[in-house]
């Protein structure tokens, strides 16, 4: 890069808030995805504010510089890897609460704070930011906002995007837009909002968000239920919904899982099971939440569960929990690498899917664990391979096509919550087609025409 | 227009579905809107089929004639009147039920089908589709996705956009793409549903809508409670949301539109009263809905209403109801024009709105009507006026600039749930300034560059 471009960012931000050293590029080249390319930034800078952002942008599109806006890195598609070098601009600076309007039940945030730091801040009004991403102590609010983040509770509360409701956006051009606002209603011009949201950072940059907030459920009761059979444990599933009673968590572990976890954290998991299904009803009044458990109970029951454990006390319920938080460090410690999807199916087709996961398992000769939110379909398949081994990664690299094309077949989508990025940007036209794909481009050519905000992400050779 | 895209058109669609007379273009030359031009078109298309509308885009493309797709046209702001002539696409021969899906509590239809008949057909099943504007017996599904209609249960149930989870489109070039689908999580790529949801038909024709579907609550108490005084009114509202309680309804009406209301319906309102909440608790237990009922109750009480009526019956719910129902046409019988907005502000200013509606009358010699959705802030001032009357047609003109002026300085926007089609375009500057309203001209101009797809609407000039 350019020398004089680096001092005119010192300039802009001061020189601390320029880095340079190969050590810091090192740091940058990567995000949390396994599997990937990885590439040094030439700079990364660190503003503190959205006037230097500006300034930054109108540099950035005078030069043709990528921009790579990035949180704290937590990706799972690739997506703030710098692929075409350039800069990384970090908003970790820009991590202020803004507002806290417990009346109106919305919260204005800055792109760079954490999302837990949220939760801590409007636990004393009695509420919650729903959207709780496993990375949730880690991860940014601009990040998750990028990504659409899910989580454990999406089923009942819906995931990130269900909850913004405005942003403040600075465009390739330099230019500063605002998006919704405090109004539960908005129906004003195109819903700019919703699509900054999951854009991934490749259409604007956001500097400001409004986030819906709602009210703290007061009650939970948590169980575990252990299955032989996958299928029962689909059953269950799909019984328990349209028994109209939605769990706030309803996730899933498969035989592979359960071993692992198990093996990894001794919290006395069945390894003999097929499938343990995690449930938890949550509610603003206590026998609503008990008569809701009673359901869930007899429904896991009446289709076959072997054992069901009953959360007795907050210990007990966290022990539950970090079971199933354990899935992912558990399986990455088997093998060196840890391939982890997020192909989506519809609800009712989990146990089509939880099965052809298990065919291509064995076709590729794989070791695949499958965890993940059962209740709104959203799985989480987790190769468990060594990327040093070239013949296995072409193994792996099949199984991953195969693995998306029986997700779309049964009607579900390339990424529940960990967006398209660089992992999955080439089988975009499975799922939208060419003249799809092509709609998508003309909206990030409309507003980004020299493509230097994050650049090859979701679209191919972008 | 040239006769051969007329035989053209017949060619397609065969002669009855090809209407060309001077009657029938009246028919289509307005909307639901008052104080609008009206424009006939040069035909009215009626297709039955998806394969049919794709040769008509071709077509108009081709030759560069405007396509203003519409339904029933109970459009409220103008933006079903094809103000530049070309083809109206009615869509109201494509009206099927294709799926009811329990399972994944999904339906898909097409966008000619009345919204009561999805009600109607999902009954059975338990479910129902919260979306419920005013229109819900006459608007189509396709007219209440490109508007995003609100309605009354908006507060607790959300909008139309909350319940899109997939579309189908044929594009202005002719490409047909589908979006989203039935997976309760997807960030594949833009959120292109949600882009064309509200788009008030200026990006794509809808030919297939999916949508969620959830659990009819089984229970439900209803109330009317009577204010002197607005500010009591106001805080009301406030308070039963702070206190947690989320209604299912909670509509406004304000002391003209009471009067008129009684003097309409004689129902037994009373008209010295400055303020009346219309509130409904639903959900699925009793006991639950209960207690909620009696939490409104008591905070309606220690606010100062002077009189509250329980609902002890269906029948007496019924008359509450249509007290609200009321509302619209009673203001409409008392001038021969009601030019009705839909101002909306966060729920914390409603207070404020109304007194600035207040002050608005005074100041324009204005008999203006409130009611509306209190607990999303979205109100419904409307003026009692007549079009042929000029002097006081500038006053209104003047008032609504106002209005609105006020409903952005309060946080809000220009349309909770009507659109912006040709009413409110001038105001789009306000809301989101010159940047912000180019972004959505880019998006425009990226999908439609020759601009057929309902030109004139959304963007000033188009």
């Amino acid at each position: 890069m350019d020398k004089n471009i680096i001092s005119t960012l010192m300039t802009i931000l001061g020189k601390e808030n320029v880095l340079t050293s190969k050590e810091d590029m090192i740091t940058y080249s990567f995000d949390a995805t396994a599997d990937m390319p990885s590439e040094k930034p030439d700079v990364v800078v660190t503003p503190d504010n959205k006037e230097q952002i500006i300034e930054i942008v109108k540099l950035a599109n005078e030069k043709k510089i990528p921009i790579i806006t990035r949180g704290s890195g937590t990706n799972l598609s690739g997506g703030t890897i710098p692929i075409n070098k350039g800069i990384v601009l970090s908003m970790l600076k820009l991590n202020k609460i803004l507002e806290i309007d417990a009346e109106n039940m919305t919260a204005s945030v800055e792109p760079g704070l954490i999302i837990q730091k949220l939760n801590d801040a409007i636990a004393p009004y009695g509420l919650i930011y729903p959207p709780d991403p496993g990375t949730v102590t880690t991860a940014t609010m601009g990040g998750s906002v990028s990504e659409c983040s899910g989580g454990l509770r999406g089923l009942k509360y819906g995931v990130t995007k269900d909850y913004v409701m405005g942003l403040e956006v600075i465009m390739a051009n330099g230019d500063i837009i605002r998006t919704g606002g405090k109004t539960v209603k908005n129906v004003s011009g195109y819903d700019l909002t919703k699509l900054f949201t999951g854009a991934e950072g490749t259409l604007g940059i956001i500097t400001q968000i409004i986030v819906k907030l709602i009210p703290a459920p007061q009650y939970r009761r948590s169980m575990l239920a252990i299955f032989d059979n996958l299928d029962k444990a689909g059953k269950t599933i799909a019984e328990i919904i349209s028994n109209k009673v939605i769990p706030a968590t309803l996730e899933i572990m498969d035989n592979v899982t359960i071993r692992t976890v198990e093996n990894y954290a001794k919290i006395g998991l069945p390894t003999d099971a097929e499938a343990v299904l995690i449930l938890e009803v949550d509610g603003a009044i206590e026998q609503v939440v008990l008569q809701e458990f009673e359901t869930v109970k007899k429904i896991c029951k009446e289709n076959g569960a072997v054992d069901i454990k009953l959360a007795q006390s907050d210990a007990e319920r966290d022990s539950i929990f970090a079971a199933r938080r354990a899935a992912l460090p558990a399986l990455a410690q088997v093998k060196p690498t840890t391939v982890l999807e997020d192909a989506t199916v519809p609800r009712s087709k989990i146990p089509e899917m939880l099965k052809a996961l298990k065919e291509i398992a064995e076709k590729y000769d794989l070791q695949i664990g499958t965890f993940g939110h059962a209740g709104d379909g959203n799985l989480h398949p987790t190769i468990l391979t060594d990327e040093s081994n070239k013949e296995e990664m072409e193994r792996v690299h099949k199984a991953v096509d195969e693995i998306f094309k029986v997700a779309l077949e049964l009607g579900g989508t390339l990424s529940g919550e960990h967006g398209i990025g660089i992992a999955k940007a080439k089988f975009m036209e499975w799922e939208f087609g060419k003249e799809g794909v092509a709609v998508m481009k003309k909206i990030k050519d409309a507003l980004d025409p020299d493509s230097i905000l994050n650049p090859g992400k979701i679209f191919r050779g972008n």
